[in-house]
């Protein structure tokens, strides 16, 4: 089985998620920069992957940082957290790692100053190392517990025989492991129900393409592998039971940010009568944002569009947008899954109470 | 300027579309068997062009036929249209195009029984011969008309400063020259009118980039190219004020076949109530089918899905769909621009009517 990322002693592991499914191929990013150059370029992506590869980047920046007191110690992190903070802007929990990492951060110097106070400080920045460190790694674990527990609340969506859609990668490949939609996805094959998953390839990167089909095939989940443009063409024949989807971020009211092409695929499913599932955890959510508007998109190259592996597929005096997000209104949203429960509307309810659980 | 295709006496000379935008490469068909594989193989395609192109294969396969007699010239006539007719199933133009050639192949000769009648076999054979490559020569030539006629009607419903989405290419490449709905634009344009397009890219075969945006880019309409899966995305942010497409076969109630992807730009559109047209000429209505579900929807392989220009982007091992088109319900679509005018909902009322025009 494949790791998706990993703390080592050497650097930040991960598996090169550009290169698959043609070659497995694992990186070691080996100073927080490396990470941060990691994120952007998509050599790991999705929301929770995300998250975990910022908080073990802030770990390796500080761990290897040059600060010989406290106070040096803190500005580097600072500077370390901008960095990687820069590298993406839609999903959230990128944002919310670096806020557990500094959290931490102040937890391990509080307790110091409070009954240790007479410490040299050599040793109170080895204690914040080795805190986020472990702190890191412990967002790993966690959020793979968190991916299972969602799917075994989501599982209960899916019904025997059913056939379901899933836009771009929810997956392993997305999180620490197990995944978000492709974790409810699992949870109900590992209760004896037969699913077969229609995966959108999702232009421009081909994260279904190349991450969904592979890591279900790796599963051996039975796995049609369909262009973007086909997802209404299958819900309109009926031939979809229910659509589930991961989340970059959601907004108070219940909008969310996900790969481009699931607002279309929301609206299609709701104009057919066909449940529109989003699986994340709460870190997903941003209570910060009202609604979906707030959400900043990002806007990639279009070089990424006009270009596959090299070859141009565009005339090169032509133009091209590349927004790698779009905002799915509340209003397409039958439920979202996370790993308290599953919650329905009103989401601008039960989505500040599922924080109270 | 580039011919999409065109009548010479070594064959019939097409554009080669699959190696567009990157080589501007003609090739030219020397019996109609290779006709037929240009039009299964896509050297060829979009429903008018491809009605040119079964008629100018029936034309040369007729021209080059053995027979010394009119009965064998017949037999090998009808084995030649079946050849072009099984190439592709969906774009109705292509049995429109044959069932004109055989009326023609007919036409000839009944003038011939009634006053001729003396006139040796091989006389005959000559003048059905040179009426059938006349009729094909004919067509392309009135195919270009038809276009510029449904401009002039559809160029009214696109305001001037407005940006307008298009799906595939229903381009001068798509038909004789000068396009359905890239020609409705066209006549925009050459009203005076400023336009912006957005093209769809279109997967797998990429039409949109390849093609639309090669054509536009060539007159010099400002085209910026998005994904698929990005239409339903400026259409919720309004960047879009109407989308245009063409047609495959339009049913008497007004469902059209399309290009795979149609069916969810229309239902995008009608969410957010953006006006969605479908320009084509009445030889892509078939009357004979009472709605969209009847019409034929080509499965092509689902190799074309898993590859591109020879390198797989999924793992080997995994299905694949590629149903070629789709049907849009008529309740989608707003209006039918064609060359006697622009028709409205009820279509079932006024798609007999614009015949009797």
């Amino acid at each position: 089985m494949f790791k998706t990322i990993e703390w080592t002693d050497a650097g930040v592991r991960m598996i090169d998620q550009r290169r698959l499914p043609r070659e497995e191929v694992y990186v070691t990013c080996r100073t927080y920069q490396e990470v941060a150059d990691a994120i952007r370029e998509m050599v790991i992506r999705g929301a929770p992957a995300i998250g975990v590869a910022a908080a073990m980047g802030v770990a390796l920046g500080v761990r290897d940082a040059s600060a010989n007191n406290l106070a040096a110690l803190r500005d580097q992190f600072e500077q370390i957290a901008a960095t990687i903070a820069k590298t993406r802007p839609t999903a959230v929990n990128l944002f919310w790692a670096i806020e557990r990492m500094r959290r931490a951060f102040n937890q391990s110097t509080e307790n110091l100053s409070r009954s240790e106070s007479t410490e040299p400080e050599s040793v109170v920045i080895a204690r914040v190392r080795a805190r986020l460190i472990e702190e890191a790694q412990h967002m790993l674990v966690e959020d793979i517990a968190i991916n299972q527990a969602m799917g075994r609340h989501g599982a209960a969506l899916l019904q025997d025989g059913s056939t379901v859609l899933t836009h771009c990668n929810a997956g392993a490949l997305a999180t620490g492991g197990y995944g978000t939609a492709l974790g409810v996805i699992r949870a109900a094959v590992e209760q004896g129900k037969q699913l077969q998953v229609f995966a959108d390839e999702t232009r421009p990167f081909l994260q279904g393409a190349r991450l969904t089909a592979w890591e279900l095939a790796k599963d051996r989940i039975p796995v049609t592998l369909i262009t973007d443009n086909m997802a209404g063409h299958f819900l309109h024949q009926g031939k979809i039971q229910a659509v589930i989807v991961g989340a970059d971020r959601i907004a108070a009211n219940g909008d969310v940010a996900n790969k481009i092409g699931t607002y279309a695929v929301a609206v299609l499913a709701h104009e057919n009568g066909v449940p529109f599932y989003v699986a994340a955890p709460l870190s997903t959510i941003d209570l910060s944002m009202a609604t979906g508007d707030d959400i900043p998109i990002e806007e990639r190259s279009p070089e990424e569009v006009k270009r596959w592996g090299g070859v141009s597929i565009a005339p090169e005096n032509v133009a091209a947008r590349h927004p790698a997000f779009d905002i799915t209104p509340h209003r397409y949203i039958t439920a979202l899954i996370t790993e308290r429960g599953v919650i329905r509307p009103p989401y601008n309810e039960t989505i500040p109470a599922v924080f109270q659980k």
